[in-house]
């Protein structure tokens, strides 16, 4: 992996709203720049007790950009993984695609000389530490593995996983609202456990994007199999924060060929439900993406600004994960409180 | 040791007015009467490289009277231990002999049946989880063990006693204000940085409380070298709860012989100076303590009450720990925010 700035527009596409992706995405860079690239491997290339480190960052996105970490947290949680298991760690995989949780585990890896694994446990990013391919496959939340960027560090071993959410986000207030947080994992149990190829959707879809010669929203939606939902302008944006989470509400009004039509968007961290003529159109889990009509660039949900032109995308995500029964009452509507079915988003556009 | 009704009220006076004994006491009287009494041992005889768990209660004392430990932290503290060191716990200390900090460890070294060594680490109580003799003889405080009683547990590698505080702090909130906390120590490193004999040094107070024939206060202050300061009533109680801790102060009017005299006591969780006409006579690290005239019962700073007949006694207790200059940094008047030098108890009562 050498083309970070593809990597990070992907990574910005698959955190449907989700973000952090840009001081991430500078600190991924320099680490490759001060280090080499990183390699990228498959689920089948190591050995089935290799010890894989599933990472990712903790806390508000918004803590991110202005507590900016320091890169150590990545030795410090491989260091506690290692006393753990009495293994060398032999490869890194992020826990979640979207945003800055795809780009710092590529930093760490960097840092460290060590191979990043094709895959996520997400597909996506999920507002909640909880919402994983991990937990439907039943892989043990305990022992987790907190870091801090000064050289602290935890090992929890909660109850379940509702536990290790209550006390890793203690610990990570306490630690100045941002930490680094992995679990080991082998390779045995990553391949039963994870969404396959995560970090080269990531790369292909940014690299759509760059070497666009026409449209670069049609480029992308073609390389990840996206729908257009539609083209407006932002005409109201709603924004409250909620016990460390970025709630709200996005309309859309229609231009060009979709004139009269008003969309909704309801979002936490990530946008869940495209609604229209308050009817529910696209949910979760498949992704809903809000696009710059000229760059195909994402607008996540903390940034994106009343009167922003936009083209709002919807596409499947590792659906054999997400829409089983249990992955849908994990990641679906009714587990963000919506009392609607999940409809696909290549039936919703057909109708 | 099996007669913890006497350990109780040792306990209780070298809390110097923190509380949390009863139903710490009757918690621990339980566990004998279920599992047998548990063997008391010197701390020469264990082998150098013995690991013995160092242990206590975390939390404000009003919670532990009202949110009972199940017994079972104690399990969980050893059984992390035993990973993280790949030795089996020898055996059981308190880390503070005050109160249910001294009674715990016997709960549950009870149920494991393991001995308890004759020692701690603070000859005392004290409201901070920083001030002990192991900060003295700098003996690190990382790894440190966390668990609360339904099963969850961390182990805290901090990169300083500040920083335990903290972490352990929010842990300890996050699972309702109470926890077990433990490190594992050679039986070495506990010679090095214990006072020795705490255990028993409870247990004869406790005995010549329980066995007076004349007036229990005297035999008690024969018994642990105290002074009596002064016998009256208590005639103001101002008491406050900031940031977990019981801040207050106690005036408190001489009767009999001490008629006309007044002394006011200030207290953090413990008793802190005992000052007259304005002046400081008996301080920390030296126990202040406010006993029952009638049953030489401690009275803790919780339980104090307008309208209490009492005798406030003083006692030295670690001298070769806390009247070193290092020790009074962290024990003394100045680790309290005091600008006054410490005076021992027996040079104080002799002008």
């Amino acid at each position: 992996m050498t083309n970070i700035a593809a990597y990070q527009k992907g990574c910005a596409f698959l955190a449907a709203g989700g973000g952090g992706d840009i001081v991430a995405g500078m600190q991924a860079r320099h680490a490759i720049e001060q280090n080499g690239p990183v390699p990228l491997i498959g689920l089948d290339e190591l050995d089935d007790d290799a010890v894989i480190m599933a990472c990712a960052d903790m806390g508000a996105p918004l803590v991110f950009i202005e507590k900016v970490a320091n890169g150590g947290e990545g030795d410090v949680l491989r260091q506690e993984l290692e006393r753990i298991t009495g293994q060398t760690v032999s490869a890194v995989m992020p826990i979640s695609i979207g945003g800055s949780n795809g780009l710092t585990p590529v930093m760490w890896a960097a840092r460290r000389g060590l191979p990043i694994v094709d895959c996520d446990a997400m597909g996506r990013a999920y507002p909640m530490a909880n919402q994983t391919t991990f937990q439907l496959a039943d892989v043990s939340v305990s022992p987790a593995v907190l870091a801090d960027e000064r050289g602290n560090s935890s090992v929890l071993r909660p109850l379940d996983a509702d536990w290790l959410e209550r006390m890793a986000r203690k610990l990570t207030i306490e630690f100045g609202g941002a930490s680094g947080v992995a679990f080991p994992l082998t390779s045995r149990e990553v391949r039963a456990a994870a969404v396959a190829g995560s970090v080269s959707r990531a790369l292909g879809a940014g690299v759509a994007i760059e070497g666009a010669v026409a449209d670069p929203v049609d480029e992308l939606c073609d390389h990840v199999g996206a729908t257009r939902l539609i083209q407006g302008k932002v005409v109201e944006v709603e924004r409250r924060i909620e016990d460390g989470f970025v709630f709200g509400t996005l309309v859309i009004e229609g231009t060009g060929s979709d004139r009269g039509r008003v969309a909704r968007l309801d979002f936490q961290n990530e946008y869940l439900v495209f609604f229209e003529d308050g009817k529910p159109v696209v949910m979760v889990p498949d992704i809903l993406s809000v696009l710059d009509p000229a760059t195909a660039e994402s607008m996540s949900t903390e940034r994106v600004r009343y009167g922003a032109r936009c083209v709002v995308v919807g596409a499947p995500t590792a659906p054999e994960w997400w829409r089983t029964p249990r992955g849908l009452s994990v990641g679906g509507p009714a587990a963000f409180g919506y009392d609607f079915e999940f409809t696909p988003v290549e039936e919703a556009m057909q109708s």
